[in-house]
């Protein structure tokens, strides 16, 4: 590795949260940086990533940007417009700014407020667990996976290029794209799945208040349906269990890509819905198999 | 486990798919049967079955049928209606039939053809896997899943309670359930989520035709898509590479309940795309928590 990639000084992560935690996690385990400093705002979530071995030490805000040669925003997207303006007097003049926000447009036109539009570049893993927190960090998260970089209209190429360096580093696919690309893209491959497993768990929810409880402690008709569960239910609802406030934000902050999935899946439910309805066994078989295919496309 | 569970004697299992072909290895795995006949129309799927030791030895339906004491119909549901004829001037008198089929209305109907109701007892492992045939088999397959046993009106006592039996003996969870309680459940658990993920799956195909492709040989935005794609979009459509026309049987043999769920779904989708669009952060956080809620009941 260490032949391969050439090392990185100091790095700050501000937000020690689940994406924050991890990276300071791979980048400490596979000795890519010569220090990490860690910021957060929740006293608790500094202690937990010292004692993870996610950081080698807790800074202010003010004093890690300033030590920093690169700054990862880890913070979640509603709170990037404040650290940007927070950081801007402290800043190293020659630092790296990025995020790991799954949502690119809004951060880009918020980094404005850094005053140095030249020295951020997006940044988006594709590597979210349900679990949030720095307790369920993990250094291999990052292996294998997407990394969205996402360049403003003015980001100098040093900048893309020390970014695609960190994806890559952490064991990452780096991919370019602009802020649209990626937001269009985003929402069909991470929001869109993420609201379809909220809504899933609603209708089965719905659905089993029907069928009669065998009173063992689950709420209502869920209990029956909780033995019931297999593979599948699980699968397809394990988003669900992600945080209801985080994606709250996401969605809103993108929120026209979104209802345009949305409403794409709607259709697509409307006309499995009719060809079911009319029974008409050979739409349902021509529309499941182009389904097929596109899973087997998707993930080969 | 053979001090809890006496021992089956001679087991026919009809049809030697995925299903089939697991519950063989199981009993065989264990210990479990004296004898394991299996039958299937398809030579190859016999082959496979004696290769990869699923059954103890081929033979004809009819031959099977008159020397089992337990027949395991785990042939696809619309093909039992027929089987039930064929094996009725053969069955020994004394044998229980039962079947692994994921509706179950449509199976205790079909099987007044049997002659003999009283002896016949309908099941459904919950126990799916995305890839089909006995080459997928796999002995743990029913380990902790939960294993429907639904009797007719006319149920023997006894025959019931060697299904459960059996259901318990492979390490299985049974649960007792009317066919209507059990088609509604498994709309709910198991049929309406394999639709989502096929709607999905279409979504995200018609979303990924607007962004442009790489060029990489995936078919048009798909490409992107695939490289993009994280273990949330993994693990929402992993359903959909399910064979298109098992689904398309399942879905018309349970077609009123299953009209009923993707109604709900379509419902909840609805007023996450309401929230949505009216940019109501609350309305949307609620929803989202409600859902979580139900996933935490559902996967404890």
């Amino acid at each position: 590795m260490m032949e391969e990639t050439e090392r990185f000084g100091t790095v700050a992560i501000v937000g020690l949260g689940l994406m924050g935690g991890s990276l300071g996690m791979a980048l400490r385990n596979r000795g890519l940086a010569e220090r990490i400093l860690g910021c957060d705002s929740d006293p608790a979530a500094l202690r937990d990533a010292e004692r993870l071995g996610a950081v080698d030490e807790v800074q202010s805000l003010e004093s890690a940007v300033a030590r920093a040669g690169l700054v990862v925003l880890a913070a979640p997207v509603p709170a990037l417009s404040g650290l940007f303006g927070q950081m801007r007097p402290h800043l190293n003049p020659d630092a790296v700014v990025t995020d790991l926000g799954s949502v690119k447009r809004p951060v880009l036109e918020a980094a404005a407020a850094l005053g140095r539009p030249e020295r951020f570049v997006g940044g988006h893993p594709l590597a979210g667990r349900e679990q949030s927190g720095v307790a369920a960090a993990h250094g291999d998260l990052f292996l294998g996976r997407a990394w969205a970089v996402v360049p403003g209209p003015s980001s100098r190429a040093d900048a893309v290029e020390t970014v695609t360096r960190l994806a890559r580093a952490v064991g990452a696919d780096p991919i370019i794209l602009s802020a649209d690309e990626h937001d269009r893209l985003a929402a069909d491959i991470s929001h869109l799945p993420q609201l379809a497993a909220y809504a899933l768990a609603l209708a089965v929810a719905a659905g089993a208040e029907r069928v009669g409880a065998t009173g063992s402690g689950a709420p209502g008709g869920l209990d029956l349906a909780r033995r019931m569960a297999g593979p599948g239910l699980r699968d397809t609802t394990r988003l669900a269990a992600g945080p209801a406030r985080l994606w709250r934000d996401l969605a809103l902050l993108n929120r026209d890509n979104l209802a345009d999935g949305l409403q794409r899946l709607q259709a697509e439910l409307a006309a499995v819905t009719q060809a079911l309805e009319a029974g008409d066994g050979d739409a349902l078989e021509d529309l499941f198999a182009r389904a097929r295919a596109v899973r087997l496309a998707l993930v080969p």
